[in-house]
């Protein structure tokens, strides 16, 4: 069975808590949850985690070869700035794809551009938790394509 | 019965013809035949059209209102140039998807700038014809809430 | 009797329908019969084209050397970027004024540079369907001055 | 009765005396003279004031809360870099027009930017003293209106 | 027989009328009639189209597929924003050449840069009617060699 | 006993009574008030000079040497461009501190950039009247140190 | 009684032993003593937190919320790039202040922009171990208001 | 006998009394007087003029026609903002000197580009008070050839 | 009899030896060899250069006038910097061509701009050995037509 | 005897696993062998760390002074944007040599800078594994030389 | 007697040939000519040198110390990018004084900035002629006070 | 035995005569005595030459095919513009080494960037004599590995 590895970037541990104008009430358990469950539907396993260090998500990346088919990445504000995640998914070679809540297209200019994106398989930016689901989709077609 | 609008922008009708080394064998019969297929799925009714001219882009637009209940839109190379298209779909007030067969964030610079980003619900970027599918269901879904 | 050429640009067809919190509940018909009206008391006559198609425009402006005296234009999203409408307009000679409805100098920045205003008379940027009857008279006055 | 204060910037008390093939032979008096009369068939009066000093049109323009109905303003060199001017402005909360006597978007690239612009209503550029006089219709219109 | 499709962008069916002291006199109608005398010493056919229409000069480019060996094309003010051109030049795989009448590279800045010249073959500016005959003479050598 | 020069760009004067949304209903009285009632306690004397003049307080900042021991500036607008100001401030080799009275980082791009900031001793920004009054306690503490 | 949250970026663990040429010989010890002193005369209680992981400073942003009142933030290094750090602190609601112990903006210019300074209350700079008590009497202001 | 007006732009009455490590201790009362003396050499008369408001400048600027014939100005820090002393310059027709004591070009960045000389006969920079003198003797070579 | 200057700038000599794989096995003696040929034809003379020294190419440029009716010039890495040789042209006053092998818009960003095509009658770019011949044809033309 | 810090930044754990056309398949555990060779050699001893979290890097550079005598530093993709490693290593007042395995200026653009390479005493970059060495040989000469 | 160099950049040995509405029928020989007649009465030699060769001019600038008490340069079009020029006379350690017979600051952008302006004494731009005298005599000043 | 072409650009034939403080006492040919001894010690021998002229430096480059195994080159400030050389270095297909004897990248902006570096196979920057010793060694090791 294949087994993806779902990582969810800073400040994310805090969703429905903070800016519940900007992202809602949904809470990271909830996308966990449903993350759960939809990955049953589609007969594969996952795996959740969450870090504010940027060296811990580096690690779980590194990680990865062997023991996951695929990577559903939401970096967060990792995705503006951090060459260090771009260059570690980069070398896994795996199927990627990332994810984010908001438009970030429609936000602060600073928001517009990550510099993840030029490493992933596609990215799906705007839709809130239902994003995570259709990624999930996205990402377990791109496995078994390959 | 939910009506959604589907549009191809320029050279999209020579999909599966042209550079087949980067956007594959696909061709927009294809495309269009395979959201038929979701659509039923979904319990929604789509309408396609494909054109090069920006023009008759924006009078489908514009006669989307009362129609349709939400757009989904591959505004190929006029995602990076015009603004009347952005002001066009900024004017419906429908949710509206906006899809790239291939990620324009790894591609050339010009391609990773899409002015019509800012004014849609959501951007799917990288997964060929399952993007359009994955950008179907994510429509339908932000119909629903409504 | 002297004859100006009134051009409206895109999405301008959908005034009155759209976004009425920007741009009022002013539609196209009755800046026309504003104009129209205007135009009697100037002793001019106009004639008005709407169009959503560049090079629909482009063809009016070439047909209008011979035919009319002036062009009052309002060229909308084209404003920003079309290059052809601006050597179009540079071609014919005629006295021309560019009109827009909102301050474009206080929206976003995209809108900020109009690329046509090099090549106008004047330029009358904010004052709604008042603009256009300030813009008629302005254009007259030249038509009469050459 | 309505009451407009006009403001006229920098080296506009040179007008008709410097670069008259630039800006023709009309003077600041003739212009003043005009405004005059075109305020008594519009039913307003008017108060017209120069100045060098950047310091005291920013005083006028404190003054004129109470006092009077709106502002028409040329700042002349000052669009370019008084933010002191433009904090004045914005400050008074009455109608305000820009008035250009050239082109300023066909002139010289420091020239094309009036950072002025997006506290006003509205900006006429390019008619010359015929700028001035729509510029005086279009001012009533909008204090008539509030 | 090699036949070969000429393609002349926006306002260039003004040429001969318009900005005379830019362009001179030479019309749209003499460049083709000397194209066609010099496509008979070279022993190849021409077929020439003009349009100020975007979409028109994309869906003669879909067709040029199968019926022409090769494509000239003038995009004119297209060449500095219409990226759907571009798109649909580089999917013909057909040997291009691009012309231009005057230098474009000694007017004004935005004319510096053609977003064509990428992917075309070779490009040609600055020698009038002389640069398209210069030019079909490149195109023709270039279909010969493959 | 030591005197501070307390400077006040321009606009200030208009304080409580303009853009009362951003700035409150603080007059510049009640800052002087409140600023005379501090410098009792920290044992100085002050002399508050407000102007829209640029001039006018270059003069002021020249008349400082040999009468004050410090200078506490709010240069408002001029802020963003006024060289001369900070000419004349770098040249009094006087502690100096900078006020403002709203987070000028958090609002408009223009004013995310003081030219005056690097000649001073430090900045102090979005505290209100509370920040004038830390910063002449700053000022003090800088003046007695030396 | 309110509790404050201070926290020190990377390197301010440092003071005192590196280049002391720019920062002197306070150490961070005497800094956080300072603050105890003056925090017992305000009548709050504080609690001071340094890292050089910018993951462990979110982790206590995060943190922060029910268990604080207010947070006082030297940044450091991170101010010009930690947009996860900006992200957490605009997550909390809670009244903040950032400090800068030199004149950030006449140092390097990489540091003349901080991107945390958006998102805080107000900003003070180059005041030293001063600067420290002023803020930590400027966020008791602004908690007591609330 | 021809007269030269000779303006000192702000902070230059501050000359030898402040940062004398950058322009030496010479004052401005000094470089009157070596004008003066030089004036008499060349057999023309000078009037010379200082103010730190940029308005003044302008006023004397535009009195100088008819009663001078040529005009020597330092702008110090008006080089680097002030469009309106260029404009009023510009309009004068009159021969022009640029001089500045230091060399602006290697000196901070924003000291490299004075928007004032693109409108003067020539400019002096980095000469101290022998610039002026040599300034004054190119202006007079300048006058006596028209 | 007319005749013409050819110029090679540097490194063209190599060409055959280096780089086969941009620029082909075609050696700077058989263009020569060609260019003679194609010359006899069109019943002109040419002289044919190549340097790697600026210099040199400057001083044979000096040379031109009165000696020769033309200039053919490939400039190669000296168009991307040499203003002296772009000063050296300009002042000649001779009809010039300018012509690169390759098609430099579609190479590496610092190729894009020529500083040299600003001044010369016309730019041929990417036709390899032909576009040498066909810019000799041009030449001719047009020093025909002077 | 002296001993020399010598730190691997993040990814580089996985050198020769990841990329293998860009890096080879030398190790990290063979970088870390060859250089403790060459320590010998040079009489100097080394010790090795690796870390994908900056933090721990910062704490590390933080604990060198006294212990070590030199720093050899591979910040790999931190030197795009990690300023508190910068700040760490010029707080050290050791000597240090930046490492690049690759030719970081032939690659894409945003690892053409290096915002470590100001602080350091110099920089190596392209020559694999043999950089290492000849980096630990540069800084041995600079610690002797001290 | 103090000895002096003097230096004229490429197209120099042109002047009076080439573009006479720009430069005028002042040849070289006349301004060597008017700086021999100058040195006599300033009492000093001095010694010509033109050359289009970057290299030749860097021969003499290093032949310079001990022969030459100072330099007089007219860099020509190398102003703009020959920081190999400007190493040189960086390195020389005399007075130089930099001309340019046009006022460079009001001729085309890429002619605004000199990059040799920062290593010399002093500028004079614009007084054709006159400028290489007065430079003559500034320098010579300069000399005399060393 | 391998030969390798030492190659020393513009103003490097006054080391230790120029700016002693910037670039020390040695002088060049005590470079070319220490690169000598090296290079027996390496088994290699070496020839040196140093010009001021571009074209003598691609001149020598050209020459190097089959004369020698590698290049080792310290372009000075040919580094920052000569285009020239690139395409020469390029063009040669050899090992090559890229020395500055000081750290480029911590001096003047202009310094940062060297257009050689993208074609070498590696870059030395900041350690004196030693940079060319250690340059020579990793040359000595890419051409044994060839």
């Amino acid at each position: 069975m294949n087994k993806i590895l779902v990582l969810h970037g800073p400040n994310l541990n805090r969703l429905g808590r903070r800016e519940i104008d900007v992202y809602g009430k949904l809470t990271l358990e909830e996308i966990d949850q449903a993350l759960t469950e939809k990955s049953s539907e589609l007969g594969v396993s996952i795996e959740c985690f969450q870090s504010n260090h940027e060296g811990s998500l580096i690690d779980r990346i590194h990680d990865a070869n062997g023991k996951y088919q695929g990577i559903l990445i939401n970096p967060a504000a990792f995705s503006h700035y951090s060459y260090a995640i771009r260059d570690a998914l980069a070398g896994t070679g795996l199927p990627m794809v990332e994810i984010h809540l908001s438009n970030i297209y429609s936000r602060e200019p600073f928001r517009h551009i990550s510099i993840i994106s030029a490493v992933v398989d596609g990215v799906i930016s705007g839709f809130g938790l239902e994003g995570y689901l259709l990624g999930l989709e996205a990402l377990v077609k791109i496995i078994e394509k390959r």
